[in-house]
């Protein structure tokens, strides 16, 4: 490489000018010269991924945890096309991303060689923003826009197409990012109108999402609770919810459709905060898309894409209940360690009784975890994460971005069998990096939620074949197996006893740690 | 479910009754009912996949063995998006493919549930044919219309969106599937524009591509050699290629471009034949995109859509040569087996050596195995399939497709441990079929072929942080221990004798066998 600058390290200098200094990388041919470029630019951190989900989940859990965004780098459309998934939950996320395609040379393109394909098309489904930056003297600028683009609230996944012939021509600028707007402020009126829907009488909950679950916008819903006697509740699925002990406590609404509408007949009026009227997941016949109890009604505070601090406090003003004392704060409480067999209470009671404070937890349990929740609700501060875009095999590769993002802080996966095999190239990664993940995979053999689906569309009887798709027990997977293959410690826990002292070890590692838990 | 038909068995009757009859699968809760229908209606073979990509690569497989599409079943727009890359690659080597992807029902749409996206967004890049069932009474067309897209000559992929509602809603009728229109006939003047190419004095070769690379096009085209003094080659990726002991034997174009030039100087003009003038795979600073020689000229005799064996008997009948025996001949030969350390020639050695007559070889070697074809071209008869769209992860799940669609013959596998890792789920799946696959993986711990086109790019030094990103033996991938975790029996080889006994035991085995082949 000479000493003068080309397009990829234009591109890499304006990326760490405008903060992006993490880079999860699945790069080709096409790539070679940005691959290049991180030799001659110090401040990137280049973090490999063997498959391109693992790249675009790690995004996602960096994004999660400090709210800005990192780089991927992938190949063409299939490499793209291998990270959509974990975009589509990124996104669904609000997960700012920016993401590096590298293309042919534009002169290359119309030669149809093996890997052409239509990359902006590609990406168009699971991105805010897409742009092919045409030659090596725009591509700075266009890394600015995407920048801009993917730091917005709420974030965007923005995908920046690279050719190869913009990567290795001359460039002469590193563009400068512009600031990030401010969120929004919300208006008087939807402050007034939350007000009174509290002040009403009848039952009323907070509804809230997105940023509204960190401190101090939990705290203000609790000062609003203690004034009005307001539930507050979150969607099935948070980006990342602050809780523990001493925290404002706050239930997610079940997945099931039946215990869903139970807990939203209770909820009654519901105060929209950085959420939507709560959906079902999937639609069943003869039950209802909408969860809100057909009687009630709501009123939006605020979006993700406002100043959601901003609106609990004008509304905790507007009720005069700014010093008052939230309630709702959960007390400090563990579970005392189980006995015998592993059931989804054994693990619940163990994680409750082990949790670390600080503790980052990457939840991925499918139907082992219903029962998570009540028992680490005591448990030291700690925050968890959920899949919002519910594309299975997202919690490893977000549990690899959450650990690269906080090196500081424990992270727990808790991840079903079935939906740890569609990434499970991240223990890889996790070995490579030395993170400090704890891996909990709830081997129960099945697609357990498919089995309660089939009843659910209204297959009562299920023959072999129907049951047999369901079924990853023949052969079994062993997972002490499979991690030791990729170089991470593992240890299967047969009993609850097994369980303690294998998270024991998984907790007091500073590497990652795998759990295969038999259930 | 009711002894009534719903829409999903309406779809799965039009399947089998359209001769589609082999379903790769990994469903979700929104093709619950497709899966209860499979308990219904006898005579479709499903095969689970425990990621996408397996599932689409292992339907290109059985393509390309059988020129007959298989089904796969993927759960709404980010199951769909796992299984693109290996789609493109399917759709590079016009391989027929239904794919059946679940959609929320049509009702559910509107209130973008987590797993909400662009369905058919998602689909187009990739597919030749997309359609949302709209009803369930229109299902059962709308799969005869996507089983003729993908019966077309060439094949195509075909894919069709199945709504919950569409598959549970009441269907009365299963639609049949037009015949597929015979593939076109050339025209006399490009036959006589061929011949006058071949009768020209100047050297001249046949390229020859897709079906064209069976018997008997294969021995028309040795008869016209014969004849013309013409060479006979193939684009540098096959879709499959026949080829052995007593078959007409025909070299590939190389992947290095300095070679790839130089063997196209020595071939001149060119007649087409299901293959299109050779582009490099991709671009590089100062060296061409076209690999023709300047001086040369193409005509093209047939392409994939045309009925290559007519063409070729019709060129062969110009040139008054039907009757002759056919030129290049590959005579019987094995390689003596090699001794001591592992090296591509070794292994290229010890395949011509060993491969059984009738075998599958499934070529993803990638770097290692540029030196094969010489030392196999004397093995008993045998094909050879190449990644047409060059996004890795292909080999394994079409060896898997490959076993479904001949279970009597003995499939290899030859993949390099960057590639294999991509779709190693593939393990697990060989394992439940029991199917007869052996594989090879070249266990180099890098991205080889990345090393390389660093320098093609123009980096001469790469400095450590590059080198890392091509890299993948921090850890080690122990693919014994990867193999044994799927249920799919495995060994080590470290050196060609090892190898060897690694070799036989794979191919005595009527299993799967994995041989880490450490180089």
């Amino acid at each position: 490489m000479s000493s003068e600058m080309n397009g990829a390290e234009s591109l890499v200098r304006t990326l760490i000018a405008g903060g992006v200094d993490v880079c999860f990388t699945n790069p080709g041919t096409s790539e070679m010269h940005f691959v290049a470029a991180l030799d001659k630019v110090p401040g990137m951190r280049c973090v490999l991924g063997l498959f391109e989900g693992v790249v675009t989940g790690a995004a996602d859990g960096y994004y999660r945890m400090l709210g800005k965004p990192a780089s991927t780098l992938l190949h063409l459309a299939p490499g793209l096309a291998n990270g959509l998934a974990n975009l589509h939950n990124a996104k669904k996320a609000d997960s700012g991303i920016v993401n590096i395609v590298g293309e042919h040379a534009t002169y290359h393109i119309k030669y149809d060689a093996p890997l052409t394909a239509d990359i902006e098309g590609t990406a168009a489904p699971m991105s805010h923003w897409v742009k092919t930056s045409p030659t090596s003297q725009t591509i700075a600028a266009d890394g600015a826009l995407a920048i801009a683009a993917a730091r917005q609230t709420p974030g965007q996944i923005a995908t920046l197409i690279l050719p190869a012939d913009t990567a290795w021509g001359p460039a002469d600028a590193v563009a400068e990012t512009a600031p990030a707007a401010a969120p929004a402020r919300v208006s008087d009126a939807a402050v007034k109108a939350a007000a009174a829907l509290l002040r009403s009488g009848q039952p009323a909950t907070l509804l809230m999402g997105g940023a509204a679950l960190r401190q101090p916008c939990l705290e203000l819903a609790g000062r609003i609770a203690a004034k009005t006697g307001c539930g507050i509740l979150t969607e099935g699925a948070n980006t990342r919810l602050e809780r523990g002990a001493g925290r404002v406590q706050v239930n997610r609404i079940p997945y099931v459709v039946e215990q869903a509408l139970a807990v939203m007949k209770k909820a009654g009026n519901l105060v929209l905060v950085g959420a939507r009227e709560p959906v079902a997941f999937f639609a069943y016949p003869d039950k209802p898309s909408l969860l809100m109890d057909p009687g009630a009604s709501s009123t939006k505070l605020a979006g993700v894409e406002d100043d959601m601090a901003a609106a609990l406090a004008a509304l905790a003003g507007e009720l005069d209940c700014l010093d008052m004392a939230p309630a709702g704060v959960a007390t400090p409480h563990r579970p005392v360690l189980p006995n015998g067999e592993i059931t989804p209470a054994a693990i619940a009671a163990t994680l409750g009784a082990m949790l670390p404070e600080g503790a980052i937890v990457v939840d991925e349990s499918v139907t082992t975890g219903r029962e998570f929740f009540p028992a680490t609700a005591g448990a030291p501060p700690h925050d968890w994460i959920n899949n919002r875009g519910g594309s299975i095999g997202y919690g490893m590769p977000v549990a690899i971005g959450a650990a690269i993002a906080c090196p500081d802080r424990k992270v727990v996966a808790l991840v079903g069998d079935g939906s740890a095999m569609y990434t499970v190239q991240s223990l890889w990664t996790m070995a490579r990096e030395n993170l400090d993940i704890t891996v909990l995979i709830f081997a129960n053999g099945t697609y357990n939620i498919l089995r309660g689906e089939l009843t659910n569309v209204g297959v009562q009887n299920p023959g072999p074949r129907a049951v047999d798709m369901l079924s990853i027990d023949r052969p079994n997977l062993n997972w002490v197996a499979m991690a030791k293959g990729m170089g991470v410690e593992a240890s299967r826990a047969n009993n609850a006893e097994e369980l303690a002292k294998a998270m024991d070890a998984g907790l007091h590692s500073e590497g990652p740690y795998l759990i295969e838990v038999a259930l």
